[in-house]
């Protein structure tokens, strides 16, 4: 609690002393030792929201699918491979957060059994049977449904069609504060681009676009929704040590 | 030809003059505009393995997957995401060259189907059924089978068990004259790391163990193969343009 007060004073801006989890990247779900399904994510939506959560002075988590090898700011990454870990790592760190967004693609399918040795060519499998993965972002909003003072839920939905349509749809089935649509298909938006174009839409009807850089709209998003983060505490640490809540 | 012939007098090393295509990375199936199959390559192997002829005097193109920002050298590089992609790259180009080495980690099947816009989860699939993509180096191999002065033709077994059984077995079946084979899960070596331990397997029976940075096994297995290159024509330009095959 000491250490949280500390770092609160020193530092600035809207954020300041908030926490802030946030998921990149894409998940795999392999079938066998070198085989996945997975989706073209590389995380630079979620780490340029990170370096700007950062910015604005909140403490960052990042959970952090298989991206390779890219640009880390300074904060906490836990690095994950399938959505069941990703939910794992999330799970045990949104009930301490102001604000959980959650960028990262996550798969919905994964193989429905792994295979202990690579799968030989000629053997097959021709046809692959496929079971839902969990809902990082759904198992996150029943965890801390009905808190006071839960955190601000933040949800992405990348799109190809009827983008705004299955964005509000998934907002309200999530019960999310915010999400932030994206048509994936849309040029100058999606995986792997450096600039995108969302919009961004709230519980309470809000409704706006933004475009720029992947760092500029990440500005953008967190300057839009941290109006939805639950009230700061009094100053005072609490008793459990949550100093910032 | 002209060009090709000064090329030929200013390099030197052991591969001065010859042309090298390289495959490298991993492929992608799409089953949606989002979703896909591939492995986990990085394309590191391939890459070193271009570096490194082109420091032997090649003139190298390398056919690469979809790997993210990865350093590239001074040489010709042709970006695909499929392996029909690779397929026909490779294709186009095999006839040209002396030496082809088949390092990418190509998907063996992909989706039957590619559907026009992400699917919904609610919808399924809960069935993928798959079908076989081209093997690239048994095409290559079937192209320019028999001819005089045919590329020497080196490919990878990525294997989880009976590693040297299962390389020995693709060697000749696709009639190689040389296999690099790995156990992509031993430790320090396969996909991601910057090391690698591999044995390379010839048509006439040698067999080599090698170890090290993928660099210097990158240098290595060159080393080791340049002795199966078809033999340096008469150095006069062909009429054809060709002018060091």
């Amino acid at each position: 609690a000491i250490v949280e007060a500390a770092a609160r004073l020193f530092a600035e801006g809207p954020l300041a002393g908030r926490r802030v989890l946030i998921t990149a990247g894409p998940t795999r779900e392999y079938l066998d030792p070198v085989r996945f399904i997975s989706n073209p994510s590389t995380g630079k939506m979620g780490l340029a929201l990170a370096e700007a959560a950062k910015a604005m002075g909140a403490r960052v988590t990042v959970v952090l699918g298989p991206v390779g090898e890219v640009e880390r700011g300074d904060y906490e990454v836990v690095n994950v491979v399938s959505a069941e870990d990703m939910a794992r790592e999330v799970l045990a760190r949104v009930e301490e957060v102001d604000c959980f967004i959650a960028s990262a693609a996550v798969s919905d399918w994964k193989p429905e059994t792994r295979a202990a040795q690579k799968v030989k060519k000629s053997e097959g499998p021709e046809r692959l049977t496929l079971v839902r993965t969990p809902d990082v972002l759904a198992e996150a909003s029943r965890r801390v449904s009905g808190r006071t003072g839960r955190p601000a839920l933040v949800g992405f939905a990348a799109e190809t069609e009827r983008v705004v349509e299955y964005a509000r749809e998934k907002l309200e089935r999530k019960g999310l504060d915010a999400i932030v649509a994206n048509d994936v298909t849309a040029p100058g938006a999606g995986f792997g681009v450096d600039t995108n174009r969302v919009t961004v839409l709230t519980r309470d009807g809000k409704q706006r676009d933004l475009a720029g850089t992947k760092r500029e709209v990440a500005h953008s998003i967190l300057d839009f929704i941290k109006d939805y983060l639950p009230p700061r505490a009094p100053s005072t640490p609490s008793p459990s040590g949550r100093g910032s809540g």
